[in-house]
């Protein structure tokens, strides 16, 4: 993890963890190098009750992690019949004879309990840790004494060891890790809600909700704050008996101050949100973007059953195309330029009509890095919502970098659909 | 960073250090904790000649970074008069006071380098640091002792202390950090460029150049990869007088067997060498998306100046949209279905004429989760490139999970036309 690859995993598995309540209190990447990586588990084990390592199991000649933490734990590595089967069948199903150089992912150390891949190959494994095993290696001449050695505790230490490539190791987590973790970290019982509100910056939303929570936060309710670009959650936190009427309470505090700025729950999305609302009201969606450049069109695209309702749209950089493809008037672009309420309303209406949806979206601003002008300045944007009942147009300013520019534009139009579908 | 927000300054720092020769043996996120901060900076200097920490600079109360390092190092903070003078300039050019919380910002440790934040307000801190002022912290009896002392190295250890914003942090590193960087660890000449190459698997590129490559490793040229879906980095580095040449044998050994695989250098994305190569030879291009969704229009629209040269594109997720939009035929629909050849090129045909491009790219395929058939199984595309000498039609097949197959899709249809563009 650190070459050139962006490390998704730290991300995904605290924010997963954070929801089951436990807390992470360091995460590290190392060189794919033997001593690095055994000093490293090592350090990690007599730091934390659960140590989880990401990557290094499958077949390849860097592929160390197994090896290394079974001289580290001084365990013998057996061959698991359980996995020999479970990749043969992998192989068989595709039609190929099994690699031999996989041989090396049936090799489990002792004692280990296995998480069979159902997305590739190598399987996970974890490992019960006794304070015995990481003293010998703590000992050893050859290796630095690890940072410092605590006795065991109560519970017993878990090793966790998840295969690299995302597709692999967050199903295997979900499926695996958390009912290991729930019966052998069981915790009081803990209840995690986050609220994802979008159209209030972050500072604003805390100075909103902060005094009138506190009542619930002097009863033990957890509140953060997460802010991305056009978007903040705000995530509430219990444990204990109580813990779901105290979350519950929470909620109903922000519900009832942030309101419809409130567009989902937990994990997710807005273009998420918009989907769903329009599958179950039967409505279709059309798009007419210019300098949003296809990021909406995109969004709505990831989700897996958007074509039910979104029939396409059209992004239309040059004039000319606005006027092609959507019927946007040579006068409205003469008298009042490409970026207008007049051309955004006439995108959005035209979107509407071409693609035969029942609402459309027109988009029409200036992204940058060049363009601003002193009664438009950089960051100018128009969005439009055409429908049965006509065309609404909002003027907005995002003086923000190109990229972040589009995503915000994007989200803004979203939430302006989001609301209509609501009411 | 072990809250909810992607790390991104591994990834970005990683390279940046890799180019510049050095070799980063360990990062590490931790808690917003005083003494975690603590106990990880002084593991750090212990073990590497260089740290660098990203956050914990700004004015809010979790901003702890330079008052805890400050106490670790025991060295005094003093106000910057520099620094306050930047800060003042600062919000006076946004015509706001300066806020009294910013302060804490204007105070330095002694003897620390500051850097002036270009795009915000917290000032980077560089510091020189000795044995001595280690080895007082790592005695006192509050903190555990770090994992081992190494006495002090001929060159001096610096730590690196940089804004979290990535748009704070990435201007400061390239216009502070690798200045002070060339002058304090200033290696032998160290050349490194990387070869960007698509439409081969890593494996296969690494079978074919290996061999050929071996002669130039025997003289000190290191060869790496990196893959990403639909694209295989290889990265060659050399050190001392002899460097540059040897990378440049390396390279054209590369470019003779990968040839027209490679696409572009180092940091250049497959997008920008499409626009910069349209923009160069004057051509316009336009897009029609089934399956990528906006994808390719998003990625193309990244770019600025893509409007030089971006037309514009057409989203047709809907059969009737591929008819109304694009002229696209009942017949053709009926006969052949929307994922088809005969599609494909009335799609590329239709784009092509609607904006008066000189190029355009047309996309229809079965991204999933849903509707494969024997014949066009999940993940089978089209891709259609319209130019003036008629349509040619690649059909492929990416049977990947339906954010990497519109993501591998759209880079071959970038590829498809970027090597007509070429040659």
């Amino acid at each position: 993890m650190l070459g050139r690859v962006l490390n998704t995993h730290q991300q995904w598995l605290c924010r997963r963890l954070a929801d089951l309540g436990h807390v992470v209190t360091r995460q590290m990447a190392i060189a794919d190098d033997g001593r690095e990586i055994q000093e490293a588990v090592a350090e990690a084990l007599n730091r934390a009750d659960l140590v989880i390592t990401t990557g290094g199991l499958g077949p390849t000649s860097d592929d160390l992690t197994r090896e290394l933490v079974a001289e580290l734990l001084n365990r013998q590595l057996v061959r698991n019949a359980e996995v020999l089967a479970h990749i043969e069948n992998f192989f068989a199903k595709r039609g190929r004879p099994r690699p031999p150089k996989t041989d090396v992912e049936t090799m489990v150390p002792e004692g280990a309990v296995v998480f069979l891949n159902q997305t590739g190959t190598a399987p996970g494994l974890a490992m019960r840790v006794n304070a015995d095993e990481l003293a010998a290696w703590n000992g050893t001449a050859q290796h630095r004494p690890a940072a410092s050695f605590r006795p065991p505790a109560a519970r017993p230490k878990w090793l966790v060891m998840l295969p690299g490539p995302p597709r692999e190791l967050r199903p295997m987590f979900d499926d695996a890790v958390v009912p290991l973790l729930q019966r052998e970290f069981a915790a009081e019982n803990f209840v995690c809600r986050t609220l994802r509100s979008t159209g209030i910056g972050e500072s604003r939303v805390q100075e909103l909700i902060e005094t009138a929570l506190q009542p619930c936060v002097q009863r033990g309710l957890g509140v953060g704050y997460c802010a991305r670009p056009g978007a903040v959650d705000v995530r509430l936190t219990a444990a204990g008996a109580q813990a779901g009427p105290l979350v519950d309470e929470g909620e109903a505090v922000v519900q009832s101050i942030l309101g419809v700025h409130i567009f989902g729950h937990d994990d997710e999305d807005l273009e998420e949100v918009v989907i769903g609302r329009l599958t179950k009201l039967n409505k279709s969606l059309a798009l007419a973007e210019s300098c949003t450049g296809g990021n909406l069109a995109h969004r709505l695209t990831n989700i897996p059953g958007a074509s039910a309702v979104f029939l396409g749209g059209v992004v239309t950089y040059a004039d000319a195309a606005k006027a092609a493809l959507l019927g946007v008037r040579a006068e409205t672009l003469r008298d009042h330029g490409a970026v207008s309420e007049a051309v955004a309303r006439e995108m959005a209406a035209g979107a509407r009509a071409k693609f035969g949806a029942d609402f459309a979206l027109a988009i029409t601003g200036i992204a940058g890095p060049g363009g601003g002008t002193e009664q438009k300045p950089l960051g100018t944007v128009f969005i439009a919502l055409a429908s049965a009942e006509g065309v609404e147009v909002q003027r907005l300013l995002n003086p923000w970098d190109r990229i972040t520019f589009k995503d915000v534009t994007a989200t803004q139009a979203l939430e302006l659909l989001r609301r209509r579908l609501t009411t």
